[in-house]
């Protein structure tokens, strides 16, 4: 089998992830910050240190900044709706994805504007000045992922936040990027960052984080968070006002070893790599007939992900054919409705190769040689 | 040590359990419902089942109607806040959690009524009352504790909803109650039910589910789905209308094992079980000096949950006590405020010693020793 799908979920994970999940679900259930006996003081010891190791590897000083989300469109939709409120104005690009999309559309049904800026894909000034053009005497936030999940396309994060007015705030989707594209968000000048467990990071699904390096947004998920028990408002600080309910302790832990696996691997490696199998990806493609690539990777960065179509298919078309034949991509649309339509491909979709860690230019060459066959 | 933590996180799990997760984070990595390769349509079916198992155990007919969400807290709120609007009015009771409280307080601040009815812990025809006595021309749900986490008080949910208008809707938490105390959905009238799969159903932490057997909710979170994608709305149908971002496959497995357990077990014996180990508790307590004890379980049904207090001594003390000696319970206000002013308990909270599946009359027996030490 080879598995090009690790932007929907990374595979297969360091053996240590499921032995570290497994491990707390063996020898330790309790609830971190409920209790007073070992147990739980334990899995209290365990979430505190994963949130300074995030604050190590993603560039925060406080812990207490790092709030554990169950994934990344959770942590989009507390962000964002956390922090527009009506009569604000938003700007989002259109390499975004429906877990931005969507939140902001269902905001403006509440008094809430926003606008599409226009990514240029190989000139990172213009894609910077497109954004400052859709800035208004109300806008808010810039909200802009950190790479597409379509064609791997890394945003210039830093450039963005350097040309915003003090009063624009830039929350940053990782769910892409996190753990696969190197980032400081205190460098970069990122207010609010947020990412899963599952992909770059290489932890289990079932829990991401948001780092919130600005005003803290407003609850909107409420309930028992183990303190303030009297008040029946969420608590007004970090974490507990985003972190509701029961913490997935053992998710958590799994993503510990995750974090522990690209930092001790480091980022600027894995983005290295990632960069360097798309580029490979893609002049292999040129030796398959009727490859429609969409990207050109030498021109820019594009990390992770290569995504083209084979004339006269449908995407899916390509991907049940792969499938038969033992690989793994993704076809369709990958919830990038604007994506799709900035490259005119809404009726085929892209096949989209995702590559984790593991994969290695033999998978790409395996996977042309089935390719070729289509 | 003696694990009396249950209604925190139940804990030892069966190890099917843990074994599951680790099994599906070594073996498949993959997205459910997103791609069409075997990882993914393998994710898919293991999601599948899991909402049938889930109607099979509660009473419900249509898997679509059960959505995962990451907890019982987020389930709630996304039930609550995705229900009533401005204009809306909804009783609760003096059982509930901060997760209940909380959300319908943060929406009294837009427009949204509350009351809350008195529980007669020992007269259920009077909590009914109480119920319908506080419903108004504009009420529209009740938000009611399947049972409660603090004195494990079983809530005569058919009695409430046979009693109910048509028009009003009962919305059950089941965070204490699922897999501890029986339930039929449909039988019982229970419009709405949610749960967590780490508590009573002996599952992992990073999971739970909503059940959906009237009007869906307004979508709380929102983002992508893998359905509708050139859509910016959420899509209207469930599951997908609730469940946004990536479904935690690993966890899930854990928690269908956890549900294969409760219910080769059957429902019944767990419930008798933890009846009776209340009992056996409080009829042990009285040989403890200076025990303060706050319910009669001979006089209504309280399951798994036994609370108390020492003479003079605030609980955290007690529970300090123990935890030094090898015993997990739980102290302070456990996110029920209004139960403790209720019970007059507000300063100094109460111990909770919360059963497991696993406990026996023997850890019982060892705890009364260890606390006649006191």
């Amino acid at each position: 089998m080879i598995y090009f799908d690790n932007a929907a979920s990374s595979y297969p994970k360091p053996e240590s992830v499921a032995a570290a999940v497994a491990f707390w679900l063996r020898k330790n259930g309790a609830n971190p910050g409920r209790s007073g006996h070992r147990l739980s003081l334990e899995a209290g010891e365990l979430v505190y240190d994963t949130r300074k190791m995030i604050c190590d590897i993603f560039g925060a000083d406080e812990p207490e900044c790092v709030a554990f989300v169950p994934n990344a469109t959770y942590g989009l939709n507390m962000l964002i709706q956390g922090l527009l409120h009506s009569g604000d104005h938003a700007v989002t690009t259109d390499l975004e994805h429906n877990s931005v999309l969507r939140p902001l559309k269902l905001l403006s049904e509440r008094g809430v504007e926003f606008d599409v800026a226009k990514v240029d894909l190989y000139n990172d000034n213009r894609t910077v000045q497109n954004i400052l053009d859709k800035i208004k005497e109300n806008t808010k936030l810039i909200v802009c992922t950190q790479c597409s999940n379509v064609c791997g396309k890394v945003m210039p994060l830093r450039q963005i936040s350097g040309a915003l007015p003090d009063s624009v705030r830039l929350v940053v989707d990782g769910a892409q990027g996190a753990g696969i594209v190197p980032i400081n968000l205190k460098r970069d000048g990122i207010d609010y960052y947020c990412a899963p467990s599952h992909k770059g990071i290489m932890g289990p699904q079932g829990c991401g984080f948001v780092v919130v390096l600005n005003d803290a947004p407003m609850p909107l998920i409420v309930g028992g968070t183990g303190s303030e028990s009297f008040s029946l408002s969420q608590p007004d600080y970090l974490p507990d006002l985003l972190e509701s309910g029961t913490l997935p302790t053992p998710v958590i832990s799994g993503m510990k070893e995750g974090l522990k696996f690209i930092k001790n691997v480091g980022i600027e490696k894995i983005f290295a790599k990632k960069i360097s199998l798309v580029r490979r990806m893609y002049a292999e493609l040129d030796s398959v007939e009727g490859v429609i690539k969409y990207i050109d990777p030498e021109k820019s960065l594009f990390a992770g992900v290569a995504c083209f179509n084979i004339e006269g298919s449908h995407s899916d078309s390509v991907a049940a054919y792969l499938a038969e034949n033992g690989v793994c991509v993704r076809s369709g649309i990958h919830c990038a409705p604007l994506f799709h339509r900035k490259m005119g491909t809404e009726k085929i979709g892209m096949v989209r190769a995702s590559f984790g860690y593991y994969n290695t230019i033999n998978d790409i060459n395996s996977f042309i040689k089935i390719l070729k066959k289509y």
